[in-house]
């Protein structure tokens, strides 16, 4: 199996550099990746802090950096020792550049500036914690989503997820063999956009099974059982049929696609 | 000021191109750069469920597709309409697939399948809701990093972005005139990694104050008040002098360039 040592260098958090990477990654099932990420490196001294292992084992450098003199240092040094080189922004700067007529400010993390959308985040953050498990009904009004399923069908990653992209989001838990919780039926009522999240029984049987192990308890005996599972999957079905609500089956989705879902459902409602 | 309309389109959830998006835009002060995302564009079929402004008002499209059908079908109506295409993960791929030898898989949303790394990621982020605010200081223990702090130091939003990142962080605040919570002491002198966030008074008290106001009371009027919060801010730092722990100022950092500084941390502790 092909080995390839990627080392990502961002003058910023590497996030943008980490996430391309990975999806590029991914592409290539047959060969085994190792990726290191080094971020804040801006100045060019920065470069002289990585470890020389950088220099001596890496097949690929990928870069976002926008100072010019940190960018020549390290393609000189990159050219020096022989590993390919590949600034990822640097189409996209190109296009938009032609399209400004002007160039670049070079200034690192310019994306990551704390502004209004700092504080935007924070509060929804705010609500994605005081309104997780339906712990306060009567704010749901501000939600700008509410998420409702049986335990452990992502409802809490999935909206403190979505408070990290500004969007309040509420969840309210289903409970077996109770009626619909009366706060979630006046989102219903109130025209709140209401998803229901659902999720096959082999998966959620395997999901809280873990949760009973990390939580190190076995106490809880119907918790993880499969027939209870499947007629508590079933119950809740039912309800998001009986009140028309859009369902996503996040058995096989990341927290990410799922949350992504979710935001093409608000834009859609939005444009309705 | 120019105005730019850039459409971002995504064979997945969307987040690399809208990373790498505001990272370009963000070297662009003088312009007004507006963005729309439309992710899960995976079969060209889906391009025709695309508004027809895409079509109209587009600039630039950014997209991250891997099916050569759809790039195609993508590439040939934005040339019929005149509009610029960025392959924003080309470059990329192109170095990887000459490195490997073989053709990517042309799979969309490869990265995000579901595997243990998303077990690993609950947990952790179970973890971070378990362990907020100090609730469970006899399972510090297991965390990878303990964060310190006055209240509003994003000690909370940073655990929880940790943990999107598999990274088990726990977080106990400090309060003004108490002593040093013990189980803080314990977590030192185990030897686990602490981080002391601190902040400037100006940006505290506006946080604060926002804070107050989003949960509709003016009732805790020593919470955002300016002298206190000065005092309240020497305390901690005295606390983090005498037990020597790093520091990080969250004044002008974002909580995703905190995290980052923290990785950055746990990295050096890992190879001390």
């Amino acid at each position: 199996m092909t080995e390839i040592q990627l080392t990502l260098i961002s003058d910023s958090t590497g996030e943008t550099v980490n996430l391309a990477a990975q999806a590029a990654a991914s592409q290539f099932k047959g060969c085994r990746l190792e990726m290191e990420i080094y971020s804040f490196i801006g100045r060019p001294s920065d470069l002289e802090n990585l470890p020389a292992e950088v220099w001596e084992k890496s097949d690929i450098v990928v870069f976002t950096l926008v100072r010019n003199d940190t960018r020549s240092a390290l393609l000189e040094r990159c050219k020096r020792h022989g590993i390919q080189a590949v600034a990822l922004l640097d189409p996209l700067l190109t296009v938009l550049s032609g399209h400004i007529g002007c160039q670049p400010s070079s200034r690192p993390g310019e994306q990551y500036i704390v502004s209004a959308d700092y504080f935007s985040k924070l509060s929804a953050l705010d609500f994605a914690m005081q309104n997780d498990d339906g712990q306060s009904p009567d704010r749901l009004r501000n939600a700008d989503v509410v998420l409702t399923g049986v335990s452990r069908t992502s409802k809490t990653p999935t909206c403190i997820y979505l408070a990290y992209q500004g969007i309040k989001a509420a969840n309210i838990p289903l409970i077996y063999k109770s009626p619909a919780p009366s706060s979630l039926i006046e989102a219903i009522e109130a025209g709140r956009l209401v998803i229901g999240l659902t999720v096959s029984a082999t998966r959620l049987v395997q999901v809280r099974t873990q949760r009973l192990q990390s939580l190190e308890r076995e106490d809880v005996e119907t918790y993880a059982d499969r027939q209870r599972i499947e007629d508590e999957i079933v119950e809740a079905r039912l309800l998001f049929a009986r009140y028309d609500l859009p369902v996503i089956d996040v058995t096989r989705r990341s927290i990410e696609e799922t949350a992504a879902s979710i935001r093409n459902l608000i834009r859609l409602k939005a444009s309705a």
